[in-house]
């Protein structure tokens, strides 16, 4: 799709928002009953499905549930299973790191080893957060010649490595045998372009390994996911948008960063949102609107408070409308029901505003209404060919 | 897809159950009418509608109409576009005989050559299965040294053999020129790793008109649709399931073998199928159940008889739901209108129930209330992952 995007983009004044409220989709509680979106009181979302065109999402392909990071690639119209994000690049972004081209980065555990070397927990009795950090931290003493080494904690025995030098590459396997009782592997590469990066995480599990001598728990460490920066191209190369994104989670804001989008504002909550919208609403063509709640209230299990957290999203809507968007879009990256305290594979309801969209004989916004959308079934990664479509801003393939 | 199931796949104790009645979508008699299922009186696969989730189901592409092997292979998942089996492996198959790695199967005709060598006849007059078969194993007496020769009686004019042996490739040329007044073609690889198929066919070949020398019609024979044994990989490795099909043709006992499914029991009816479903329910995590009749009938241009026969299908669905499968799918490989008296490329009604589905407002099964299915419309080979992600045997795709 982004051969012809590149090919096709016509720039033009048109302005674009996505509003994602992420795990939108869900699931009634009863056979027959409504999910949180259908019981949830949303006059203006409702408002829109009326005059707009609707239809439902499938983030990846049917029957695949996706983590956050697929889930909204798809929606920036980037194939998740062509562009795929390495757990440690994952890992890295949600803490908000600004991972540079050339980076390795890597999720590590702190572990426990006892007197022979062999690992007695792999999670070093999950060590709280409070006494972590100042670990994480500490083993940013480690020195290695030519190597910037950036140590980031993350929760409990997580944190995040990234190394940052000439000649490193991202295929060296995980050092964490997955049992007890054996010592941690030594890191070996996968590919010969990654010879250096096992030497450089060699040399940093030794130091690591000094520098927690003096710990109970967290004595040692294991290194996972090693990846290297994704790098997908730019919303700028592939649509032509000068894009932006609104976000409150440093995942969010990572993930959007990856694509080029530029990072607006401070905002903690979604009236602090709508206003940093207001504000830069003349410097883009394209903005990006992430509303985590009605995932994590999903994730737990909470379908009132899902209920009322799409009902916040449903409250905004008439701030961005004021604006004049010529593309509104309201979707989720994957769906989560509260009956399932977790990402499901569910196609998600999802909206699509603008002056020549055609319309249908949706009257609300809901999961079953969407089945009779305009827009059917589709991948999510053909929303944003449709926006663009939408927003004038592709021109005709072929005479 | 298969990438994914197999890094994504859970093993857990749900059992999943595939309903096949061959050949189920229909057209009705004249505009505006009813298809034969919609004309059924099928009171269990309505309820199940009611309870689960419909949609249509695309054998292979739209406006694609396969056959058995195609067919079948999409609804187990495997791209029928990637996994092709060739039209010598597919009878060899057909008639049950259990190819092996390394076996050459090709189609055979009887046909008649004049005095000349050229034939007159294509078909040896389409001399009827008693006269042909007593050929065929007759022609069990070629001998050919370090090549297992296996002759097998197919159906009027045609037989098929199996070549075993080091060596041997099944890249070789029909030797049937398609024409009478001309000889047979001569065996010839069309890839060098068939020279040696190309020589044992001649031979074979010599020998058999040798044999066949005192025959007024059938005094010779061509030789069609070279192939080796189609190499899918099995449902274990790319699903992680323990499967098994409960059939009573060879044709569908055989693609099963294909894909590794175990095949049970001896049934010739549905009730004994579903006898048989009963006796292992404890042993397998996966189940295909395959009902051929509605596929004949609807083949013999029959609507009333195809009726019937999808009434017998329903009739069985209270035996199978009271097993408790975590997952229950009816479907069918394609479409047989009875007023097509063939396969179609029409959407094929599928139904899957499961206890997070997320149900639609279908209220019956049938071609036109599918339409406003949950499913939507979907190439078949997805069927499969929404199978695994209903029995919750999918973990999420990145993080």
């Amino acid at each position: 799709m982004h051969k012809l995007t590149r090919q096709l983009q016509v720039k033009n004044n048109s302005k674009i928002v996505m509003l994602v409220a992420d795990g939108l989709g869900g699931l009634p509680q009863q056979p027959g009953g409504l999910t949180e979106l259908e019981t949830a009181n949303t006059p203006n979302l409702d408002a829109l499905a009326k005059q707009g065109v609707c239809g439902g999402s499938i983030p990846v392909k049917p029957g695949i549930s996706p983590g956050s990071g697929p889930g909204h690639l798809g929606l920036f119209g980037y194939d998740p299973l062509e562009y795929l994000i390495g757990r440690g690049a994952l890992e890295a972004t949600g803490i908000g790191f600004e991972l540079q081209e050339g980076d390795v980065a890597i999720r590590c555990n702190f572990c426990t080893l006892d007197a022979d070397g062999n690992i007695t927990d792999r999670r070093a009795g999950r060590i709280p957060s409070e006494q972590s950090a100042p670990l994480a931290i500490k083993l940013r003493e480690v020195s290695i010649p030519g190597i910037q080494v950036f140590v980031e904690p993350v929760k409990e025995h997580r944190f995040v490595i990234v190394f940052r030098g000439e000649g490193l590459g991202g295929n060296m396997a995980d050092t964490d045998p997955q049992a007890t009782g054996v010592p941690p592997l030594k890191p070996q590469a996968t590919h010969p372009d990654s010879q250096k990066t096992a030497e450089v995480a060699e040399e940093f599990v030794r130091q690591a390994c000094e520098l927690l001598a003096d710990q109970q728990a967290a004595n040692a460490c294991t290194l996972r996911g090693v990846s290297p920066k994704p790098n997908p191209p730019s919303y700028e190369e592939v649509y032509g948008l000068r894009a932006a994104a609104i976000a409150v989670y440093p995942m969010y804001k990572g993930l959007a960063r990856l694509v080029g989008m530029d990072i607006l504002g401070e905002a903690q909550t979604l009236d602090q949102q709508m206003a940093v919208l207001e504000e830069n609403w003349d410097k883009y063509d394209f903005f990006f609107i992430h509303f985590k709640y009605t995932d994590s209230t999903g994730e737990d299990g909470n379908f009132e408070a899902k209920v009322k957290k799409t009902e916040e999203v449903d409250a905004c809507v008439p701030r961005i409308m004021a604006l004049g968007p010529d593309v509104f879009i309201c979707t989720g990256d994957h769906s989560t029901p509260a009956m399932l305290s977790g990402h499901s594979w569910h196609p998600v309801p999802t909206l699509l505003v603008a002056k020549h969209c055609r319309t249908d004989r949706c009257e609300s916004f809901g999961e079953a209404e969407c089945l009779q959308g305009g827009l059917g079934q589709f991948e999510a990664k053909y929303l944003m060919p449709l926006a663009l479509a939408n927003a004038g801003r592709l021109a005709k393939f072929g005479a």
